[in-house]
This record gives C-alpha cells, structure tokens and sequence, in this order.
C-alpha cells in the first residue's frame, strides 16, 4: 500500500533530542514512510539532526510547524500515543494491535496524523485535545515510558506488520524419505557395533531404541546424506583400523 | 507470563555504541525482559552504557562473555536477526511475526536466545552458525538495515504483542541446551577428522558447515546425552586403534 504509507504524516511535538529526530527519521524510512512533521522542537536539536552524517532523505524534506493545529490541519484523523495507562485521558485508548487496524483502514484514503509528545513530558493535555483517539503501547506497569526513537518504530513497524493476513507458516523443508533415514540408523548402528558402545547381549534393544531416536530428529534430505556418508567414513575407519596388519 | 519472559536471553554481538546497549536495556526493561548478554563489546561502550545517567537495572545485571558459544551455553533454541533480505543465509528465515510465534511457545518452558549483531556489520557468518533459524524484520527494499536499539525494540514488543494465544504454540519437548549441542559438534568433528572425513585445508568451513546442520536437528535433551555417549565411545575407537599396538 505506497500511497497509503504516503498518507501517514509522523508529527513529534516539542522533540528536544536530535538522536531522537534521527531515529523517527530512519524508521520511518525503514518502513516505508516519508511525511515527518515536527512541532515547536528545540531548535538546536532539529538542526543537529538534519545536519548528522547519514540522515535520512525524510529529514531533509521534514517540516516544522508553530502549532499542533497546524500540523494537523489535512489530516483527517489524529492519533496521539502514550505508554502510560494511569492518566486521566478524556479520549478513547486503544491497545497498538488494534488501534493499528483502524489506522491502516483510514491510510487508504486519506491522510492520517500520529502525534508523538517531548522525551520528557509526553503529550500535554492541550496536545491530546487535538486527537481523535490514543494509541497505547503496552509496556509494563512499572516502566512506561518508552524513549521516543523506539516508541516510533514499533508504531510504525505495527502498521506495516500484517498486509496481506501472512499465508501460513508452510514448512517449506525437505525431508529425507524413510529410506534414508532407515540407512543412517544402520549405518550409525554398525558403527556402535564396531566401537563396542553396544553390548551385543542387549543389541536388540539399543537398535530399537536408535530407530526411534533418529526418527525424532527431523532431518532435511541434504543434510540427511551428508549425515550418510560421515558415518560411512567413520566405519570404514573403525574397519581398518582393527583389521590385522598385512 | 512472567516465567516465559525470564527464558529470553538478548544476546547483542560486538555492540559498538553505548546508547545503542542502553536502548536495547531499556526496550527489554519496558516490556518485561531481564537477561541481557554482550558478546565481545567494544569495551569503552559498555562501561559508559552501564555508567549513563538513568541506566535501566537490566544493564546492571548484564552478562559480559568472549564467545557467543558461550553467551547461549544453556539455551535451547538461537535465534539470529537480520534486516537484510539478499543475503545468502545458510538458515532458514522467518518474517518477525511468524517467528515471534515459535520463540513464545518455546519461552514457556526453556531459555531462548536472540542475537543482534553489530551496528555496523550485523552478524558473521561465523556467528550465524549458532543459529537455528533467523528472524526478519520486514523493512523497505531501499533501506534496511535498522538502528540496532529500534531493532531490539521491535522484535521484543513483537514477542509480548499477543500474549493470550500462547497456550497453542507451547512447545512440550524438551530440548538439549546449547552447551549440550556443541559438545555434540566438537565431538563429530573430533570424529570426523580422526577418520579422515575431514580434510584439514578445508576444515573451517566444514566446522561451520557441520554446527549449522547439527542445529538444525532438533535433538531433545535424553536424545542428546544418548548421541553424545555414542560420539565419545566412537572417538575413543578410533584413537585406540591408531596409536600403536605395544
């Protein structure tokens, strides 16, 4: 969805840590999206962080607002996040896996902002009342806050998580038939045989006990005639070794 | 599930950068993680990461180790990351959402380990070998190589995201750590080489060759400590049988 992506539009408001602008920056350009906004940041910091080695291309296009309003202004819904569940928030929370949902929803077809608050404080009250919703990343009770840079990438990691409903976990491997399994247990048991692991009055048993114990071991074909010709080595060796020299 | 989240190892391989550590720390800290583990720092990092201002009590407890063999000495199951899809992976690769499944349901009953490499150079191949399988975040073509305390973020709300459906996912085998698994390797090498299996110019690659097939059987514990027993009666064969007769 490249259009969709393309109506995100990341607003930090009041960032006070270019690493932190940074950081927004280059996740979001690992996942595909280009409008960063910033409200009222600390000048020095978004100046550091459009001028570091290695800033993304979306820094370069980023740009900088007076006022939330502002920012917002053609978007049609906005979202604010926090990582704090005790405040008294006059909007609807919703837990990031879902609020994903409605978000990705909206992206295609029209724009959709996320606010992100200042490193220390969040967002203020006054900020929150420009959203339509919160979003709520689920962190543990006795460390909430998350730092800016990592918030933002699991936001947006969220909504590119999940676009076409992951087909299966199809195990594509190749296994080795039966045959070869078979071979190897045989093969593994001439060996113990021949290095006298095996005490040929409870044979019987202990080549019971091989077969199911390779069976349980899920061998690929490749790696199952590998497997075949080291122990075909390994015997040929034990042979030599105990025949008489000539 | 408080438990299953006690089994995670972070495991950060060569980490370069101090605020990448405390990131990553302060990421495993807000969702819920404990056990961070650093392979081989660059030094300095580490001291100023645990030193900083506000450093999570996650850092205070990190595991400092030389080898990664070690840092995941009694997991189950290792789990390498990467952004980079072209690469030519020898293990198989599983999107971020899809993996984080098979890690939760192994969480509830034994350690896991997921490593991130190096800011710069992600992880080696050589490091990659001591995986069973490696995640992917799923990011832009154009750009994907992440911020490495984003990264860590990301998979670790991933793995708490939906904690309800676990239940189904719980894996009940009991699997053979990691310290089992390579004493396994060492061991079939060890065989290997004594029977000429082995070619000594070429042994490296088959070193890795061999640690990567061995963890892609999934040995259960009983299991290995049975091919272990086997592996050393073997050795022990071929050595007698070499040194010479008195």
């Amino acid at each position: 969805m490249p259009s969709a992506l393309a109506n995100l539009r990341v607003v930090l408001v009041a960032p006070r840590n270019p690493l932190n602008i940074g950081a927004a920056a280059r996740a979001m350009s690992n996942f595909g999206f280009s409008e960063l906004r910033v409200v009222n940041p600390y000048e020095v910091a978004f100046r550091d962080a459009r001028s570091a080695v290695g800033a993304s291309p979306v820094l370069a296009n980023t740009k900088e607002f007076a006022t939330v309003a502002e920012a917002v202004a053609d978007c049609v819904m906005v979202v604010g996040t926090t990582a704090i569940r005790h405040r008294q928030l006059q909007q609807p929370l919703k837990v990031l896996a879902k609020g994903a949902i409605s978000i990705r929803g909206k992206l295609q077809r029209a724009p959709v902002a996320i606010l992100f608050g200042s490193e220390k404080w969040g967002l203020s009250n006054d900020t929150l009342s420009h959203c339509h919703w919160v979003l709520h990343i689920p962190t543990r009770e006795e460390h909430q806050s998350m730092n800016l840079g990592q918030a933002v990438a699991i936001c947006l990691y969220e909504f590119v998580r999940a676009p076409k409903r992951d087909k299966m976990a199809a195990d594509k491997r190749k296994l080795a038939t039966l045959g070869t399994v078979e071979r190897i247990t045989e093969t593994l048991l001439e060996a113990l045989h021949k290095s006298e692991y095996i005490n040929p009055k409870t044979g019987q048993l202990a080549e019971e006990k091989l077969r199911r114990l390779i069976r349980r071991l899920t061998l690929e074909e490749a790696d199952a005639e590998v497997v075949l010709g080291m122990l075909h080595k390994i015997v040929w060796k034990l042979e030599q070794n105990t025949k008489p020299k000539t």
